[in-house]
């Protein structure tokens, strides 16, 4: 493939949380590593060269990607055509082009598991407000539904649940999914991970809670309570879809169990994702290493889970916005296996993902303890 | 101590791999922390904003202090009067400038065991080679005997076994230290750590081998094979150590068992630490999460050793000078438990520091033979 191996020029799009994760994965192995990204000060800017750019723009992904061997993601909502003129241009892309244009479009990315008979929840493609409107006049689509926005959806930005006709006013009147909306039980995230030469490594399931409002990742758990069979069906789900996808890289899939016992995928991001953040702490190889392991076409490490672990995002609190203060700190670490990650965003807003904490343990009684403990302490304010 | 805790502005003398790694461990939460190193792009730049400046010199190091809140080093040969100004000036600096002093000097260290009562190898302090001859000749010193120059010694610099009369031509015409040579029986060494409120954490000793001739360490293993009474003896004279020389941040305590079952004190450096590299990996928390947590007074983490270990020192191979070749890192990868460190250095030299590599698992057996694999796969050279 071309590649230099360690001595590869690794350029990645977005400069975030994940990207300087990655980064300091890959000041281990002194990889040459860029991020994009048009923040002042990005939190990737910590531990690797930052170049100002916006990655959704052609012309700065084109002329960021040409200084590159290889070039990577840590968002998917990035210039899909410049990857293309990339590739053409030789450099090494990862996830490829047309893999990641399907998943930018949740339309695609549904009609993708329609088409491989893999499980989701039903669902309809719609042009617009109008057309939900007729589609729902028809009987086509019942309460309660879920709108999904085709595109630029991100941490549940894009994504609402209309229960009832008085809700009908909040429709994005844009390109959308309408899926019908699961009973669910229990909200399920998996990592699979895939080198240039196809091998394939899968992360064991967590189990995630979800803000009721906000719907951002607000605790998460590794290993879940999922009964070895559905573990295995959905260790399977992901095996088979990085594969079909043709992702080199990480791929993040998220499930839904239903409360029949379903198991349903949502959705899917190529990429580090915050469900695998644990396995920094709790696995032998972290989902950034094994990131940059695939992109090198390096061996994959190993994935098993070493320990009982739970995440918690470390959220602006609601109600302050401005530079951040970081309360609680001290005390969280005066407790064992607590494990605090800040990603140096300069201005905290209410519910703006400021860091992230696992705790882990041999005991899961203890590793609950700590984290109801832990997220008591911590906060993130700011002057009023 | 007016810390502004993790807001502190963090400066770190030296920006080798030592810093590196600290830098590494600052990134997680976000810590400004800047070095400095007169090397063009030196192994913490990847992580650390670099200050270009020698910090032999005093100017460079007053200007480098002034614009920080804490200082500290990772390595112990530094301007001292600069530190003690900068401790005036209200600075607050760790190690402590008179503790530092203490251990810059060999000859200092070994009166301060004596004072205090603590094991260490019978010893001389000597002015220069002609005062050796005397004391040849007035039969207090005898053969074999070690030299150590009592200043700017470091892995194994400024230190020489002298056999016999014919090798009296080597001595060093510097003020020394004239040891008795100790009949070895294990090397050992010990981390310990104290926060500024005075806390102290242990971690379990470490067995090293070295290079017979460069006297390198090659090889570490943890836990060591020293029996559980010599261990608490290890781990009580740290405790005692890093009290009695008064240090916030680590101490590392390098020790001789001599073959009549001694536990003798080798010397100490207030710094992380070679034979702690392995706490990355195989400890809750790692030497340089544990320094900051000293130097920012915050609760010490857990040092208990998680797993078995085995550290290789990753040396230039002699023969090689040159930009840096690394071979056989993907092989090693293949192997389960393996984790490579690259420091970043361009420029490889025979026996030359380049990296190291952990190796942990559950089974010591399993550990020795990856090692093995590992020690015979990997090699740095360059183009002849």
């Amino acid at each position: 493939m071309g590649s230099k191996g360690i001595n590869s020029k690794i350029g990645v799009l977005g400069g975030g949380q994940l990207g300087k994760m990655l980064a300091q994965a890959a000041a281990d192995w002194n990889l040459d590593i860029s991020v994009l990204d048009p923040t002042p000060q990005a939190p990737a800017n910590c531990c690797a060269k930052q170049v100002h750019g916006d990655f959704n723009n052609y012309d700065n992904v084109l002329a960021f990607g040409q200084q590159q061997d290889i070039i990577t993601i840590e968002i998917e909502h990035v210039n899909l055509e410049a990857l293309k003129e990339l590739k053409r241009l030789g450099k090494e892309v990862y996830p490829d082009p047309s893999s990641l244009g399907l998943i930018q479009d949740k339309g695609l990315q549904k009609l993708f598991y329609r088409e491989h008979q893999l499980p989701t929840s039903e669902f309809i493609i719609v042009d617009n407000a109008v057309h939900i409107h007729q589609l729902i006049e028809q009987n086509i689509i019942a309460f309660p539904f879920v709108q999904k926005l085709r595109r630029a959806g991100y941490d549940g930005r894009g994504v609402q649940i209309i229960h009832e006709e008085s809700e009908l006013d909040k429709l994005f009147n844009e390109p959308s999914v309408i899926e019908q909306k699961v009973a669910i039980h229990k909200e399920i995230a998996v990592l699979a991970a895939r080198n240039i030469s196809g091998e394939i490594m899968i992360y064991d399931p967590v189990e995630m809670l979800f803000h009721p409002t906000a719907n951002l990742l607000l605790y998460q758990e590794c290993p879940c309570t999922l009964n070895g069979d559905q573990s295995e069906q959905v260790k399977n789900l992901a095996h088979t879809l990085i594969e079909k996808m043709n992702i080199v890289g990480l791929l993040a899939v998220e499930l839904f169990l239903d409360k029949k016992g379903n198991i349903l995928i949502n959705e899917v991001a190529p990429r580090p994702h915050n469900s695998g953040h644990h396995t920094i702490e709790a696995c032998p190889t972290s989902q950034f290493q094994q990131h940059l392991r695939c992109i090198l076409d390096f061996p994959l490490g190993p994935a098993l889970t070493n320990v009982h672990s739970i995440l918690l995002n470390l959220l602006g609190e609601p109600g302050y916005q401005g530079e951040a203060i970081y309360e609680g700190i001290e005390e969280c670490l005066a407790l064992d296996g607590v494990y605090i990650h800040l990603y140096g965003k300069k201005e905290t807003k209410p519910m703006r993902k400021m860091g992230h904490i696992t705790i882990v343990g041999k005991d899961p009684v203890y590793v609950k303890k700590i984290a109801t403990s832990v997220s008591e302490k911590i906060k993130v304010i700011a002057h009023l």
